[in-house]
C-alpha cells in the first residue's frame, strides 16, 4: 500500500471576518492488484502528486466544515473515482490555531497556535464495505498533583518500588473513538463535548478531585465516562503515557522534603492502554 | 565554562489548593582559573551533581515566586558561596501548566499543559559586576490571514518573487528583553502585560487589524509598542521565524483559487531579528 | 496492556579489551484479567519499576550475546515467572556504537556512534502459543542518483506529474523480517548478511546499477532478494519513505540545469510498503 | 538582520560515475540601513526568494568543490553585487552521504547516509573587513568505557557525588576552528586530518588509551593536539555535552554489579566548553 502526507491551509471569509483551518492529511491507498510491486507495471498507480491535487481540489470545492466530513469526502472521492482502489483511509489532523482576543474582543483575522491537545480523525473504507469514521485527541498533557496512589501491586524478589498513596499522576493522553458508520453527526460539537468529558473524568470534581488507585483505573474511568455521556461513541481507546516524578530525598542535605520538590524519572517510562466498547469488552 | 540542565517540579499548597511550577534550569559557570582544563586539576571544580543539589535546595527553601526571582537567587548563591566563580548565568524556563477549569470553576489540583508561548528568564553576573535580569517568551506561533504584503523590494536578475499586497503573515516569535539591574519588579505581572502588548502589536485593532508591509516592520512595531507601554523594559530583542504560504495555482486543474487554499513553503525559510533599546538604536 | 521502556549499557571485558552494548528495551505485557482497569485492583499488576529490575538483572546475568537472544530471554522470564501474564512482547533496539580504529588498529576501549541503519528485534509470545522471533533494520537512508524513473502511471484530470525516466531515488528504509519459531540461529551473522542483501538489491551491480521503474518495484526487489539468499527468513516487510527531489527550473535565471541542482520536495511525501512471505503473497 | 535556509542537492558526473553533495545553506545578511525596520521601506531588501536563487545559481555554476569554497563564493557574491549589504555570513552544512561499496567495490551511483559527525563551515565578512573562514564538526558521539575518572573536586555541604577513578566518558562533541583569512587551503584534506586528530586525542593509543581526569581535560587535550598537528588552524573551540552513566546498584536484588550494567543519567546533564588559540589563551 502507499501513504502520502499533505499539509495546507484553507481560508474562508464571511464579510471581513476570516476563518482558517490548517491541516495535515495522510491518505493510505491499497490497490486491487499488486502488479506495481511484482511486475513494475505502473498502469494502475495513482501518483502521490495526483493524490495531493485531489486533496487540495476537494478542500477548495467543499471547504473543511469538520475534519471528519473532509476525511469522508476524501474516502468517497477515491472509492467512486478509481475502480482500482481496494481500500482507502484518510487521516486528518489539525494545527490548533485559535482566534486572538483583545480584551475579550475577537480579532477578525489574527490567530495564535494553542497546542493543548491535537484533534484528528480517520475515515476508512474497503471496497464493498462500510465507511467507518473515527475521531480523537492526542498530545494532551495532564497532571494531578495529589489524589493518586499505587498500592497493593504484585510483589516478588525483583520488587523495589515502595507503595505510595499520594503521588503525582502525570501523563500524555491519546484517545481515539469510533462513530461506526454514522456520518451525519455534528462532529465539531461532539468532539468538544468528549474533550470536556476526558478532562472531567481525569480530574474529578473541582473542589476535591477523585482518588486514582492507578493509571489503569484512570484510563478506564475516562472510557466509562465518555461512553456514558456521549451516545454516538461506539468504542473508545485510551493510551496514557506515564511521566513519573520522584520526591527528592534531601536527608543528606539536611532537609525534610514534604512532597515539595520532585524530579521526573526519565527511565523507565511506560504507558497503559485499553480499548472499551459498548457491549463486549476487549482489552488490546 | 560549564553548563548544566536540571528539570524539576515545585509543589506548593495553600489549604487544600495545590500550586505547581515545573521548570528547567540551566546554570552556566566560569571559574577564575582554567587549571581544570590545562592541568587536569579539579580542586576548584563544582560538579554538575552539586549544582543540581544547590538548585533543588534553593527551590525547596525559597519556592519559585517568579522565574526571575528564582534565577536571581541562584546567581546570588553561587556568587556569595564560591569565590572561584568568575561568572554565573541562570536560565529558567517554565513548562506551561495551567489550572483546569470545569464549567468555569478552577480545579484544586488538576492541570493541563498549554504551550502557547514559553516563558523564560535569565539572570547573569560577573564577579564585581551588576546582576542583570532578562525575561522573554519563545515558541509563540502567530498568524494573520490578511493585512500583510511585501512590495517595493530590491530587484535584479536573480529576482523571481512577485510583489504581493495580500499574503499570509505567519511565524514563530522569540522575544527577550532586559530589566537592567532592577530586581524588585512584579515580574509575573509585567510578563503578562508584555505578552499582551506583543499580541496587540502583531494583530492590530480587533475590528480591522493593521497593514504589515514586511516581517521586519512587524518586528519593529512589536518592539516600539512594548517600549512605549512597559517602562521597566530597557532593551528588547525580537526574532521572527517566517513561515511562508503560497496560494496553490489551480489553473491546470480548471479552478480559480482566490486565496482559499495555500501550502506552506518549506524552503527557503528565514527569520528576521532586531534589537531595540531606549535611546540608542542598534541592529544586531 | 502496558508498555515500558528502559535504556542501559552492558559492558563486557575480555582481558583488557572492552565490549559495549547500549540498548533500549521496550516490554509489552497483557495480563489474563482486566481487573486493574475495571476495579482498580492492583494485586496482579507488575509495576514498571519491577520490569526494569528484571530486564537489568537478565542483562547482568546473561549478557547480550545478540539482541534476539536477549529478547527471547525476557519473554521466557515473564512467561515462566508470572502466571498472570497472558502475552509478552520484548522489543530491543541498539545504539550503533562501533569500535574506533586508529590507522586500522582497533582501540581497546573507545567507540564512535555510527547510525547508518538501526538494528532492532522483537520476540513475542501468547501463553500456550509459540515464541516468535523478528528482527529488522530501520532509519537506513539510501540514494540512487540515476537509474530510476516513474512512467506509465494512471492519469486523469487531476494528474500534473510529468513522466520521468531519470530521477533521483532516495528514501528511508524500514525492514522487518520473521524467523518464525526458530531460536538457535546465529542472529548476528544473519543480520549482517541481510543488511548486505538490502544494499545490494537497492543499488544493483556496482558498475552499472539496475533500473528502478518505481519505489514499489524496488521494495519488491529487496524482498525477493533477501528471501532468495537468506533461507532463515520466513516473511519480510519493507517500508520505503520516499524523499522526492525536483530539478530546479533555471530558465528564468538564464541557465540550463541538466539535472545538476535539485531541491527536496517536502510535501507531499509518501511511503510504500509491502509484506512478502515464502509461499503465500499478502500485501498489507 | 535576516537569515535564510536553503537545502539542495548538487550532482556531478565524471563519465558514468556520479558524485553527490547535499547541503543546507544558511545565509545571514545585515544591511547598511535599518529603514526596512523603522520605516517599512523595502527598497533595499533582498528577498529570501532572491537569496535562494543566488545560492542555487552559484551551486550550478561553480559546483561545491568544498563546503568552505562554496561559503566563500556566497560571501564574495553578496559583497560584490549588493552595495547595501554591510555584513554577510554563509553557513554550509553537509548531509553525510557516502558512496556504497559491494565487496569493496565502489558503486557508481548509490549512496548511504552515515551521520557519524556532521561537517560544516562558515565564511563571514563585514564590508571593508577581511573574509574569515571557519570549519567544524558536530553531532560526533564518542565513548570511552574505561580510563576516565573524576576526583579531587571541590566539596562542601551540597556535595553528594562520590569520587570515581573508573567511570564511563561519553558525550557529543562540537568542534569549530578558524582558518583566519586564508582561503587557498585544501579544505577537504585538512578537515579529514582534523577529524582523525580529534578521535586520536579523545581515545589515546589503541592498545591502552590515556587516562582522562575530567571532561574538561579531555576537551583541552583535543584542542592542544589539533593545534600541534594542523598548522592551518588558528583558534579552536570545543564543546563536549556529557552523558553520564551510573552503575546500577544491585545489592537489593542480591547481585554484585562490577561495572557491567549502567543506566544513563538523564538529568542533570551538562557540557563543558573551551576556546583555545595559538598564542593567547582565552576561555569563553
Amino acid at each position: 500500500y502507499g501513504k502520502n502526507t499533505i499539509k495546507f491551509l484553507r481560508l474562508h471569509r464571511e464579510g471581513k471576518k476570516q476563518f482558517v483551518k490548517e491541516v495535515e492529511v495522510c491518505a493510505h491507498l491499497r490497490l486491487t492488484s499488486p502488479q506495481e510491486y511484482l511486475e513494475g507495471n505502473n498502469s494502475l498507480v495513482i501518483p502521490t502528486d495526483t493524490i495531493k491535487n485531489i486533496v487540495l481540489v476537494l478542500a477548495k470545492k467543499n471547504g473543511i466544515p469538520s475534519l471528519e466530513q473532509f476525511a469522508i469526502d476524501i474516502c468517497n472521492h477515491f472509492m467512486t473515482t478509481f475502480c482500482q482502489v481496494a481500500y482507502v483511509k484518510a487521516y486528518v489532523q489539525e494545527v490548533p490555531w485559535q482566534r486572538l482576543h483583545e480584551d475579550g474582543v475577537p480579532h477578525i483575522h489574527s490567530f495564535i497556535c494553542v497546542p493543548d491537545g491535537i484533534r484528528f480523525c480517520e475515515a476508512e473504507q474497503c471496497r464493498n464495505g462500510p465507511l467507518m469514521v473515527f475521531a480523537g485527541i492526542k498530545d494532551l498533557k495532564l497532571m494531578k498533583t495529589t489524589q493518586s496512589g499505587f498500592e497493593g501491586f504484585y510483589k516478588n524478589e525483583h520488587t523495589t518500588l515502595p507503595e505510595r498513596h499520594d503521588r503525582i499522576l502525570c501523563g500524555e493522553l491519546f484517545c481515539k473513538w469510533s462513530y461506526g458508520e454514522c456520518k451525519d453527526f455534528d462532529f465539531n460539537c461532539i468532539w468538544k463535548k468528549i474533550r470536556e468529558c476526558i478532562l472531567e473524568a481525569f480530574a474529578g470534581p473541582p473542589d476535591c478531585g477523585e482518588y486514582s488507585p492507578s493509571y489503569q483505573k484512570t484510563v478506564n474511568c475516562i472510557q466509562m465516562f465518555v461512553l456514558s455521556r456521549v451516545s454516538q461513541v461506539q468504542v473508545i481507546e485510551v493510551v496514557l503515557n506515564n511521566t513519573f516524578y520522584n520526591v527528592v530525598d534531601m536527608k543528606n542535605l539536611g532537609l525534610t522534603n514534604d512532597k515539595e520538590v520532585l524530579v521526573p524519572v526519565e527511565a523507565p517510562y511506560g504507558s497503559c492502554a485499553c480499548t472499551l466498547g459498548r457491549k463486549k469488552f476487549f482489552e488490546a
